[in-house]
């Protein structure tokens, strides 16, 4: 323990960390992990950053502000049919972090870790210049071969989509007042469920058997339903005809558009949601969304993949409709 | 290309990094990599996070950057015995980033991609708040069950130093201006070659095959020679005698402390040299030798490993010497 009262990196290692590796695994002593693969499995790698102020508030819940961390790259594993395997954490503290506000943090990794079945794997602990930032690489496993691919929706496939969307993006804006005066006024319970899905994502890894057996090509929703269906298309170079009447909205956010038409378009253009775009062949559609109910997660059709080269349309019941950019910018 | 004559993230991936994914790889459009390691190989994965103002100078340049940045991780690969298999790059760029600066970033990290044979994975790009952050998973392989520990080292082991130490502290304190003054006055040549090894470390991997033959333990020197030499035998609950007049030191360094005998401390104790301690049993301790001098890098041996519970006794020629901490903190 330093003068500040604050554990060194190898006490914070050993008191918060170590608890979290897989029992038998490598001790976090070491500068590296390894990890064998079963065999006829593929490792799927994926890699995000958090930053304070600009992927989660500051003074969230630390714990929150850790599961976010890890699953938002669980979601990405769970589009790819990837099963998780383990991570690795980056974390550059501020210069005012707390032992207490680590405690917090580490407790909320170690559930998470725990209820996805995702030990740590390693990682580094640095000093930062600024805001709290985060960096998890999780990796997980897929049949050799089969990880599912963003850009291989196929004209005919049926494009569903997971869960509900525009919760979180909804929730960031009541979680900063705006929806604060709206007629009639926001229920509190709907208040909460919104803001907790905007910090804390649910990645869609009780689908991963079903993504596996049915799925064309999948992505999760991190920058909003429109836009990212736009580049899950434009990879494959297809067009679709995609019906935002059909794209399933909470009670909750119906509750907020009631008071505030307007909040309908954040719902489909904001970020966030976590949830999943999945194209699936005609003959599988059926299977894939019996199967995704059985593993307790809806998976709503809203659209159609046509043909190669064909425009993507939207619209809303039988109006048309088009949207500006229509995504989460980086910067 | 935004107003600001700034690519956005898609362009940036798609003009600077994609080009240095593996040929026949997956396209960094994927928010996912994937991986299958070759039959009989584990996998190695080490992640460093970086810090503009803490690692390295904001104003060092980028291409410089970007090559520590992915050194520092493929040295902790090299010490695992590990030879490298590709990286995931996260990277938190500060408001005022420009495409110039990217673009001679983007230059140095292709030509150590290539140079290592070590292509990008995946990543991930978002906005800082505050400084420039990187951080970097490497991912290597090793035959399987044969990653070398860092907390192995025996009695009777022989303690080897690749390369030289203190080159990197020392050069640290000369951009400093540390020795701006000392008499007599250091050749530019020397200044020079300080600096560089500072900003641009040497991942040993022309070592792996000896290391993979011949090492019990092994890791690389990030912190300080003596503070991770502490560390690497605390692990090993070992002691050991280790003669700091056999500590290889280069002829710049030694001119250093020429003018400057404190340097010499500096050099002991100082982080970023990024060279290895191998622990070697003695049967194996010359082919050891032989083979790293073959590969073109020097191996020196400086101590031997005592008994379990031993202590770890530093000496100078004939005098006794004993350090503080003799290691970096990282916060």
């Amino acid at each position: 323990m330093s003068e500040t009262g604050r554990p060194s990196e190898f006490e914070l290692i050993a008191r918060w960390f170590a608890p979290m590796a897989a029992p038998g695994g490598l001790s976090l002593e070491d500068d590296a992990a390894f990890l064998a693969p079963p065999p006829g499995r593929d490792l799927v790698l994926t890699k995000d950053m958090l930053v304070a102020g600009v992927h989660f508030f500051p003074d969230d819940p630390p714990d929150a502000i850790a599961r976010k961390a890890l699953r938002v790259n669980l979601s990405d594993l769970a589009a790819k049919g990837a099963e998780p395997a383990g991570f690795l954490l980056g974390l550059a503290l501020p210069p005012d972090w707390t032992a207490g506000w680590l405690e917090r943090f580490a407790r909320g990794l170690a559930d998470d870790a725990s209820r996805y079945a995702c030990p740590i794997l390693g990682g580094d602990t640095v000093g930062a210049r600024g805001s709290l930032t985060l960096s998890i690489t999780a990796l997980g496993t897929v049949p050799s071969g089969r990880m599912i691919r963003r850009g291989n929706a196929s004209p005919g496939d049926r494009l569903f989509v997971t869960g509900s969307i525009g919760d979180a993006a909804v929730g960031l804006q009541v979680q900063l007042g705006r929806y604060d005066r709206i007629e009639p006024a926001l229920a509190d319970d709907h208040r909460a469920h919104l803001v907790s899905r905007y910090r804390l994502p649910e990645p869609r890894l009780s689908l991963v058997p079903a993504l596996g057996r049915h799925a064309r090509a999948a992505m999760d929703v991190s920058d909003g339903f429109v836009g990212d269906l736009t580049k899950m298309l434009a990879l494959a170079g297809v067009g679709a005809d995609v019906d935002l009447a059909a794209v399933p909205l909470s009670v909750p956010v119906r509750a907020v558009v009631k008071g505030a038409p307007a909040a309908r378009d954040v719902a489909f253009t904001g970020g966030d949601d976590y949830e999943l775009l999945v194209a699936v062949g005609p003959a599988d559609a059926e299977a894939f969304r019996t199967e995704a109910y059985a593993a307790g997660v809806p998976a709503t059709e809203v659209g159609l993949v046509t043909g190669k080269g064909a425009p993507l349309r939207f619209r809303d019941g039988d109006r048309d409709r088009s949207f500006g950019l229509g995504s989460f910018v980086h910067f």
